[in-house]
């Protein structure tokens, strides 16, 4: 197959790592190898250069350091959320998320549902909406969690999160957000919207795969899930992943400096590809919501044409 | 600080990445970042890497590679292979470990014994050996896991494991191996030691941080931890950590190689400083086992000194 011909479209699903980032990530596979856990110096100049990952990471979300965990994945901060605030608060037995969240929450529901807990999926309509009177009238006094994605990661749909975050907050239950598919493709500012988790991936973001990200709100009381050492301030055992905190951390500077620049142009690519496949195929209509929708995101059905 | 006066002696604590797995991760970051487990092509040429690189880490433990489940650590593997087999079997609620377990597996201890669990922690001697006869009291019929390790991480002590897979499956429980120290300095061969999970970490052998693996044996009834998507045969949620699951590969490849001449390298270098400490300091002693111990691991006290 000959890749300079080959378009790349698939950008929800993965992305190419910055070449950047690439280059911050490379001394710390050979000469800054050190654990950064370790006490001699060895490890304790890979540990400053964790630390610059962490405030890069928290910039992006507009938080501070300390409240950014780093994980191996956005599936493992989904799990970390659902997980550790049911274990935190055992006399909660309720747990709201959505139909169309990525399989990690979705299932992390099922699971939930496997041990006895109440679960409401809240549905959405023909343009991929919440109904927020739904949510409303689900919440109970043993509502543990909610669990609402920011964006869509089919149909790009952006759901109103801070109405969500007043709504939830407002009923005095924690509300975790995956965000895995909205950074870098739209503004996120922790100190103005109220959520109390919120799940990052590294690989949607041109930062590499097998890194993620669970932001816990100052105070917030969780249970860790990987249970060994103590690093991540006791909040998650196993040894730092350095280079790949320190690509993330590249990769949120990239894409905050870039943002505005690359959704216009994005966006104004995705606009042209979808007037013309709307206006030149016959029987097919777009998914997702017309306006808010992620800027990068493209989804149409094709009646009587199948999926492979 | 100029790092080429500086002897790095933590290999157990972490290692430089090989720069031929460097290597061959590299186009994994840029043009070949597709996700394996996309349906297009472009995800199909990493899937078949991915599968090379399975067939290398079984190839270290003579196993067959669907036995090999990616994770992103050996404390993920080690909380995997514990939590997963008390979930699969809710009638056993006994766990036998030892006193000198990495903080994964002790923790682990702990958290089951929060949870109402039996454990016991078995005692090593003054040469940090266990007493098997103490292992085979301990056995009960709720035992559901015994977990030992196969070195251990600071004395290099190497624990009987054929014997001990002997006693425990000889009882009809579950043995849980964490090798995270051993791989590459000792032959591991499953086909001929019948233990059912065992932990590898990719940084301690020369491949990346952020990559482990838990074996499992096929046929052994155990229940998937990181809830989410249907990677790893659904066994672990979570795009798969594609240039390091190629690393790892590469490193096991390396290690199988070159283990016999770096074990008996690294085992002079280490012997001649044993050898001078012993013999040149006074009120120093050995911790450990002088003879089955791990070639690359000394550990001595120093009396009247502080650690630091």
């Amino acid at each position: 197959m000959s890749s300079e011909r080959v378009i790349y479209m698939d950008n929800n699903a993965t992305t190419r790592v910055a070449p950047e980032a690439v280059e911050e990530m490379m001394p710390y596979f050979s000469d800054l190898y050190g654990n950064p856990s370790s006490m001699h110096t060895f490890g304790g100049q890979v540990s400053s250069k964790v630390k610059e990952g962490r405030e890069k990471v928290a910039a992006i979300l507009n938080c501070v350091p300390v409240e950014i965990v780093f994980t191996s994945c956005g599936t493992e901060s989904d799990n970390f959320a659902v997980k550790g605030i049911f274990e935190a608060h055992p006399d909660k037995k309720h747990f709201i998320t959505t139909r169309v969240e990525h399989p990690a929450v979705f299932n992390l529901g099922r699971w939930l549902e496997h041990r006895g807990y109440d679960v409401t999926f809240l549905s959405v309509d023909n343009q991929g909406m919440l109904n927020l009177d739904e949510l409303r009238n689900a919440i109970r006094p043993d509502t543990g969690l909610v669990s609402i994605m920011w964006a869509n990661n089919e149909t790009g749909t952006i759901f109103p999160i801070p109405q969500i975050a007043r709504i939830v907050k407002g009923a005095g239950c924690f509300l975790h957000v995956d965000a895995v598919q909205a950074i870098g493709k739209i503004p996120i500012d922790l100190r103005k919207v109220p959520i109390d988790l919120l799940a990052m991936s590294g690989h949607k973001v041109h930062a590499p795969k097998g890194i993620g990200v669970l932001y816990v709100r100052k105070g917030t009381k969780i249970r860790g899930q990987m249970i060994g050492g103590h690093q991540e301030r006791g909040r998650r055992g196993g040894t730092e992943n350095t280079p790949s905190i320190i690509g993330f951390g590249k990769a949120c500077e990239l894409a905050m400096e870039n943002m505005a620049d690359e959704v216009s142009r994005v966006k104004a690519l995705r606009d042209k590809l979808e007037d013309f496949i709307l206006n030149n195929i016959p029987k097919v209509y777009l998914n997702g919501h017309p306006t808010e929708r992620l800027p990068n995101t493209l989804s149409v059905s094709f009646e009587y044409i199948e999926g492979e």
